[in-house]
């Protein structure tokens, strides 16, 4: 398979390539497409090196895939070549997530779905594929209704451009510095910001907002009720969910932790609980804390943790591939 | 008057002495306990020094109040001498917070039950304070009959350890070092910890419990259900409490607004949304993000942060005090 990334050398993107290794795709030739900036810049990839080519559709020909880590307006930008040149477009912007005609897929959970593609799949929000995975073995025992969910959400979902800013204010404060944030709205260091994206109408944020309606779609849930606070906290890579939960009709403990201990890509931890750190730079979604929930009758509350660029990210859009590949 | 600390050397005994001046508490002797090891140690106190004494039941006569900042055994050690000495104690520990004859109080939510108390009135948990401040100008407008809550909890929770602790974390990353953590039950520097205290048979932590059963009775709602996940964050003193919120009939945006906005005690953020950082160093308990909740038909969603020190320890347990002084 002939396969390109687009904005190959961004966190996301850098990531694809490792996970490209890792999921042991059939690659016969890797492109690598990034800004003129970056272009020259050489990436290791399969022992060898890639040259990183500036991103241009007219190098789009004899592509099978191109995966996309770029941002809303490239993606829509260069969609149309992709689409002309018959290239199918695993996209990591919410650019086309929640378009009719347009598959969101997690592999796990909903990987049918991205048989039915026009030529372009979103790859979904990365705290939205965190907290589904551990919320999906449940509702599979039984459809959930309510779902209340905050979240803790690590730098690393701003680019490598946070990871920067939250270690450069670490060493500024050491220093007795001013810091001054540009990547994110405040300083993150020693800090919690409850507000990522922007602001929407209803007083919800754009990324509170995608862990609603995306939740609702790769579910396969219209109905489902959601309330959710989105929450940046100074943590490298790994996002964290608190999920309380309401199904329709009461699922038992032992049933929870069966379906949750059986997923594939889940961890469920009984005794001890998952942490951001012991999380991070692996593909699985870690879930623990399970329990009873207060508020919804026969409901259940639970924690869960997953890196964000790998399985919130490139190792879920390299994984839309290989479910291809494997149920052609 | 003349008033003990007990345990005047920790972060909240510390924090207790400058709330009595901040307060205005008309202090005839201030008197300070703590294990024999600081014993000796000089406190700054209303321009002079205060030397810290080793704490010692033979030594409570004369005083009129003692101020608790001590552990759940101590507090019990030495309740039933500060009864017989007739010395009221208003304690921070947990030891008395859900016994029947006990008030347990923020002064400006239910400051007149701190009046009926049998010598021994109790401090919320500081989690419980930050959250019932946010929550019970709401309360008041409509009765809450559910709250869903995920906390964000500073390392000042577990005292000046918790603060030291962090600090070394972080430089010994910096230095490449292995870290040793002591105070928490893993690494908190980058990282975020979803187990506060020790596990209870339901799957609840005691922090967690203490939320639930605690704001029961703050806010005088048996009946009220609550839902709550309490996580350690890399944050120094503010706490954070994000929350969903079901009252007996559905409060309007407006009517919510208008009770945070009039609230004694409450600042509430209408454009911008209180961050720890910003809300630390001070009594005000701070409440924004407010909008519509997702879940709860008619329900509320909201964001509060406030000084876990301050307003969630010393400043609230010397404002029982100058509640009873002027309302005597």
């Amino acid at each position: 398979m002939k396969i390109g990334i687009m904005g190959a050398t961004g966190a996301v993107g850098r990531q694809m390539i490792t996970c490209l290794e890792e999921q042991q795709i059939p690659v016969e030739e890797l492109r690598l497409f990034a800004s003129a900036r970056s272009a020259g810049m050489k990436l290791p990839f399969a022992g060898g090196e890639v040259t990183v080519e500036v991103l241009d559709e007219a190098r789009f020909a004899g592509l099978d895939v191109m995966f996309g880590a770029v941002s809303n307006a490239l993606a829509k930008q260069y969609a149309p070549a992709l689409q002309a040149a018959g290239v199918l477009f695993i996209d990591n912007s919410s650019a086309f997530r929640l378009e009719k005609e347009v598959p969101l897929v997690v592999p796990e959970i909903n990987g049918e779905d991205a048989k039915h593609n026009n030529g372009i799949i979103a790859n979904p929000n990365c705290s939205t594929i965190i907290a589904m995975m551990a919320v999906a073995p449940i509702h599979r025992v039984s459809p959930i209704k309510r779902r209340v969910a905050a979240t803790y959400q690590a730098v690393s979902g701003a680019g490598n451009g946070g990871i920067t800013e939250l270690a450069q204010e670490v060493e500024q404060l050491r220093q007795g510095q001013p810091v001054s944030p540009s990547v994110f709205p405040a300083q993150i260091a020693y800090n919690c910001i409850p507000f990522i994206g922007s602001l929407k109408e209803n007083g919800y944020t754009t990324e509170e907002m995608k862990m609603e309606n995306e939740g609702r779609k790769i579910l396969h849930a219209p109905e489902l009720k959601v309330s959710c606070t989105c929450v940046r906290v100074p943590v490298y890579r790994s996002h964290s969910v608190s999920v309380s939960l309401e199904c329709e009709r009461p699922v038992g403990l032992d049933e929870a932790e069966a379906a949750l201990s059986s997923y594939p890509g889940v961890v469920y931890m009984k005794e001890d609980y998952p942490m951001p750190l012991m999380t991070s730079d692996q593909d699985l979604v870690y879930a623990g804390r399970l329990r009873r929930d207060g508020v919804f009758d026969g409901g259940l509350a639970l924690w869960c943790c997953g890196d964000q660029i790998r399985k919130g990210a490139a190792a879920n859009a390299v994984g839309i591939l290989q479910y291809l590949i494997q149920n052609a």
